[in-house]
């Protein structure tokens, strides 16, 4: 098992029969998310960088050769031309951290058919998944307007690997830190946690088990103040903090209960204990909608910690992503399947101040004052600059999401932020449909069938209103 | 980075000061679903093996260590009396593949302290996540009636591994094949595969497309037949197809539209063409829900393909899972913290032929004609026997979901079958409730405080209704 064979078996009989055929011409492949989920105003890139450390690597060894043959119950013979296989072609991208919009490409591969189409599920699995999480992230980070953002998904995220990655997508987001010491290790990101209720129970009191905690850990402490009676437990945790002076850092943490009403009574109690400085700490199934009603009716919560639903992106734990043929052999290509229109031709990205972004041809001229969204980031199989730094992707996606209109950024029902067509975009999806049409539905030529339908749909989604 | 080191941070503070203050009396936790998530009326346990693997190997290394040391800004010499800490504990779990109910522990640990405490996260991570997968694959089980489904997921999980995972879980709820090449081979369970529309679209014509796959391929072929118009496709299938007549097993795929009106038609186009054995496949966002509406409708499909949304179980991404201390230095303990009691002790689960479960404790006597669910599976650290075979545990979900009743295995609206508490556990929690009451909310001793409706919340979900 490697990156290899972790791949849909369909990748591997499309490219031996193209090899078979002879058929290595380059081919450019679009990865591209058709809509945004609900409750979705923008998407933040993400997945890029594994992605090219995949591609970079990518190299059909014997033993892969070998589980295809399995897979396929064939001779290894059989499948002989995919031995040696790398990854030869170009990439032009989204770097992460940008804010990316409905039909807007992430990924673009240029490479000889057989090898674009080879990396596909890889590629997908990386991306899909990645852009949805980041995006979950992003809005807890808007919802919090300014208060630290802390990950605690570790538990309930799709295996530890989907774990490191949560913690490298609030990282990139804008979060704190990360309850997931693996990945703060990896990502030279703040480690953050205390203690759990079990610890408070395995003590004859709160205040015992506060003590010993404190004991143990010199520096500035949390204490969870809920586990029996949380006004009970916060006079306790005052009485400990207030006696081992540990200074500024120090908090308490509510993880059960009405969350509002509970910080509320705790900040009085604190404070009437002289202990304004200790924070409160917020957790318990938060995400970007309780985050921002807790914020909304002015809890007096100093940290968010967000754990199951922003590490599993739970209201949309996929995209409809695409990795979708759009030129071969130099000429741009397209499918006509209902409501699945793919526009043809190698894309570019223009993104304007305070207008909307506009979805071009590669080569076509930027309109004024834009910024080219795709970068070329591999030629000929090999990373055209170092690996991306996460504090990069964290600015691009701050200023991004800044960027955007307030409608987009919206918690509740956010307007999707929609990108509009070039007219040479335009003009060449008008060319090959009809094209297409003529080579593959002639007797619908003209008429309002299923193809018309999708051609309409296609226009009214992307052309310019104006 | 370890397995050792995914992992919360709090686990590892805990984990510190127990053994600072000498506190390696042995714990017993419970691993539950609390409730179940709307939508299911069972869950399936998964997880186990993969989660007794990482039990079987824990040792934290001196890296481990480190790591730990960095993420709290600590010398390494402070985090020493962790270095070698293994896990030396015994575990009693439901095997996987078995139904399990809201509130039955899929696991329990007993072991000293710290090394229960250590484990918590990544034994939440991994029962929790593969669970919910699990459970959604076998209502798509349900919902196909008979007839094959296949895992198309890898491209959508959350990343690779859970791909793995995703075709593993399949292969446990009754899945025919994976399209995962890496799964397959792991897992000794057949892939299934063929092409996308990107390699019709490589070719002039679909007839050539389809003639060229069949060149490479000898044996059984399955043609994708609708990259632009489908009856068109499924005539120049049928064309190729009555002309290599490769017999048994070769298949059209729908990917898109309305799949049971294609799919009529297709068969129509099929059969009058002389091929009533080849066979129709349909893809394309499908799940639990699309398929019970397809063959309720009488669709002549005879494979669905099911990927995205089982995947990543997209309506239930996660279960809410807790890792709850029962037991402490052989006394039960709960919390009383508002809407989380936890009932207290070594817990067993009774499974009766067409009676609800009873959960009971670990040593009472079995109801008549029980079955007991928890094992021993690992004692002293290591396994109690060989890793469980995934042909076990996929007879027993078989098993299992054919004894349900109905409500609790329809695809909508199922009512989730509940199980009982015995007298015994039911006397258990009661005086550990009192007596935990009087020690930590002495002044709302007999009010109906939230300590009273936690109480009651707990009684009116669990006790016996008659």
């Amino acid at each position: 098992m490697s990156d290899v064979t972790t791949t849909d078996l369909y990748e591997v009989t499309m490219a031996l029969s193209y090899l078979r055929e002879g058929m290595r011409t380059p081919a450019t492949f679009s990865l591209f998310v058709r809509d945004l989920p609900p409750g979705r105003g923008f998407l933040v890139a993400a997945g890029l960088e594994p992605a090219l450390d995949f591609l970079a690597r990518y190299r059909v060894e014997r033993e892969d050769v070998q589980e295809f043959a399995a897979a396929l119950h064939r001779p290894p013979e059989d499948l002989e031309p995919l031995l040696g296989l790398a990854f030869g072609g170009e990439v032009r991208a989204v770097p992460e951290g940008h804010v990316v919009l409905a039909g807007e490409p992430l990924l673009e591969v240029t490479a000889p058919l057989p090898q674009a189409q080879l990396v596909e599920t890889y590629l997908l699995n990386q991306l899909c998944h990645q852009t949805a999480v980041a995006s979950k992230a992003a809005r807890c980070v808007l919802a919090a307007a300014g208060r630290p953002v802390v990950d605690f998904s570790l538990r309930r995220t799709h295996g530890p690997w989907a774990g490191l990655q949560a913690a490298r997508l609030g990282a990139m987001a804008g979060f704190a830190a990360t309850s997931n010491v693996a990945a703060a290790g990896a990502l030279g990101f703040p480690a953050s946690g205390t203690m759990a209720h079990s610890y408070v129970e395995a003590f004859p009191s709160e205040e015992q088990a506060f003590r010993a905690f404190a004991r143990t850990h010199p520096g500035p402490v949390t204490f969870l103040v809920d586990t029996y009676d949380t006004e009970a437990g916060v006079m306790a945790a005052a009485r400990v903090l207030a006696e081992i002076r540990r200074g500024p850092g120090c908090a308490i943490r509510l993880d059960s209960g009405d969350l509002g009403d509970l910080a509320r009574r705790a900040r009085t109690l604190l404070d009437a204990a002289g202990l304004p400085d200790v924070r409160i700490v917020a957790s318990g199934g938060l995400d970007e909608y309780a985050v921002a009603e807790l914020v909304h009716n002015g809890a007096p919560i100093d940290v968010y910690a967000v754990g199951t639903k922003v590490g599993v992106a739970a209201d949309a734990p996929y995209l409809d992503a695409a990795y979708k043929l759009v030129e071969y052999g130099g000429s741009p290509v397209m499918k006509l399947s209902s409501a699945k229109v793919t526009a043809p031709g190698r894309k570019q990205v223009f993104r304007r101040p305070g207008q909307p972004d506009v979805i071009g041809l590669w080569d076509e001229d930027p309109p004024d004052s834009a910024q080219r969204l795709l970068r070329t980031v591999m030629r000929d199989g090999r990373r055209t600059a170092p690996s991306d730094r996460l504090e990069y992707a964290r600015a691009r996606c701050a200023h991004d999401i800044a960027a955007l209109p307030a409608p987009a950024r919206r918690i509740h029902r956010p307007e999707p932020w929609r990108p509009v067509v070039s007219q040479a975009l335009e003009d060449l999806t008008s060319r090959v449909r009809g094209e297409t049409e003529r080579r593959f539905r002639p007797e619908r030529r003209g008429l309002s069938g299923s193809g018309g339908q999708t051609d309409r749909k296609l226009s009214s989604s992307l052309r310019e209103p104006h």
